[in-house]
């Protein structure tokens, strides 16, 4: 089995991450990066780290005992510009991605696992750019994913992420419910048998019986009878202030569908800050991600957190294997 | 002081979270109940507790050593329809609501602590009846009232809290967030010489500059201006994924102010589920009140937690002698 590892930005945390958790020896799946051997080697020296970076034109072609790298060649270290929002930045770490997803597609890679760009640096060469999930959505084909987050005492997965509140609410349809709770469950069964999904409502107290919104009434119940029918366990929908509670002092789900991008993220990050990791589901290849920015004020400075970059290769490499 | 204490509905776990807690000497202040006297020597006797209980006209009157109850006199032990929506019980616990609210603003007693009232029921009888908290704010004249939520490890209050989400964001507006901040700021100032504030956004990742949702810019920002103005020390607004990150486990603030209910019940309810208790800022009186329901299905079992209503009791004596 093989991970192929995107480098993210150079001018973010990624680079230093990926050198780091490796040369200590935190990673224990083989893993091949595709990023640039130059920002690498500068990192590594910065950093004073000594790890034997080898470059391969095919991930086939790697070596023991070193980190392989596909070199996409696109940078150069002394125009490096360490925590700014660059152009040729932000384009290589498009390129990174689309050569590791290109991959994976083709099985030179068994799996994707995404270290993070910068939308913002993306869109100076690309301004259409939609985001990092939906680029690798794109070179998939496929239309209908899901971010599910994973840490060890609870998994969420969203109806909605990126979007202004108002339109999330909008998104909260009987059809997409559905597929969450279909996605989330085709995952969980990768690791358990029968997988139990709690399913959140939208409103406070789950609309307290249509007093306060319908959603729950109209989309969500709706959708969690059409699971059953399916033969999913799963239930709900459940009020948002006791579904967590439920799930993780009670052991009652093994994950909970969310119905917006905060309802999941604010209990899994108060629970596991630094170490939750992003799954995309619904894709034809296995995708995990870091669930955090290119944090730039803090980038080549050694200090930035290698948990959620090693809880994302582990996860990838359990679902490659599972 | 003297603290006034309503019953709650009495189908509900009202009562006997009342007597347990008394019974128990988890009370460890003056207190007098609002509320039936013949069911709660009913209550007694099918827990099998043995509490003093005392009828008095007036809360003066108290005498040391047993349950002050003044009696409303409303309802009998033998037609209890427990654990159920009752017209009766439900228009009761409003006349205690009421009583205990005319006592704290007459002085008769130091503030008021309230057990649950089932909204449903009341409106049997009270087709207009808003919410147990409205009610308070419409009998002191109080038009603008904020819910805090206060647990051992995070205190969060809230812009809007019973309502649906598409409305809840439409009240996030620069002049609500405002005093939403300057009320949790007075509150806190009872306690703590500068209280910190953490203000957080409405949209996922604050709307990260205004790509997803524009309230972080023109309404939450502007509001955290306002406050700063004032002298306030309020910072935001943040990510609202990362701000009870901070609050919690950083320790970097004294209270989270949070746009909408789940946004700051998740958090609290993840951390201290039995525990919490819901504070009304904005009145001309103290009231604290348990933040849980009638929980009709365990109603007269002696298992419901009397926690919540402990630290209510508790957090009420302290914001009436600081």
């Amino acid at each position: 089995m093989l991970l192929g590892v995107t480098m993210g930005d150079a001018a973010g945390v990624g680079p230093e991450i990926l050198l780091r958790a490796y040369a200590n020896g935190e990673i224990t799946s083989d893993i091949v990066a595709f990023g640039d051997l130059a920002i690498l080697e500068h990192a590594a020296g910065l950093l004073g780290l000594r790890v034997a970076l080898q470059s391969v034109q095919d991930p086939r072609q790697r070596r023991a005992g070193v980190l392989n790298v596909c070199d996409l060649g696109l940078l150069a270290s002394d125009g490096l510009t360490v925590g700014e929002i660059n152009r040729e930045t932000g384009r290589a770490a498009r390129e990174y991605v689309v050569a590791a997803t290109q991959g994976a597609l083709a099985g030179t890679v068994d799996a994707v696992v995404t270290l993070p760009m910068n939308k913002e640096a993306t869109r100076l060469s690309d301004p259409g750019f939609p985001g990092h999930t939906e680029l690798i959505a794109g070179l998939c084909g496929a239309s209908d994913v899901v971010m599910m987050l994973a840490s060890e005492s609870l998994t969420v997965s969203h109806v909605s992420t990126h979007l202004p509140m108002e339109e999330a609410v909008r998104r909260v349809t009987r059809s997409r419910v559905r597929r969450v709770i279909e996605l989330t469950d085709e995952a969980l069964k990768r690791f358990t048998e029968r997988p139990r999904i709690g399913v959140a409502g939208l409103n406070p107290h789950a609309g307290e019986a249509g007093l306060f919104g319908r959603q729950e009434l109209e989309e969500i119940a709706p959708a969690v009878r059409d699971a059953r029918e399916e033969g999913i366990d799963a239930d709900g929908p459940f009020p948002p202030d006791t579904i967590f509670y439920m799930a993780v002092r009670k052991k009652r789900f093994d994950a909970v569908v969310c119905m917006y991008h905060d309802q999941g993220h604010v209990p899994v990050k108060l629970l596991d800050f630094e170490g939750a990791v992003n799954v995309t589901l619904g894709l034809p290849i296995v995708r995990t991600s870091v669930d955090h920015g290119t944090a730039f004020d803090i980038a080549y400075k050694g200090v930035a957190s290698t948990q959620s970059f090693v809880n994302a290769v582990a996860l990838a490499a359990r679902l490659v294997e599972a």
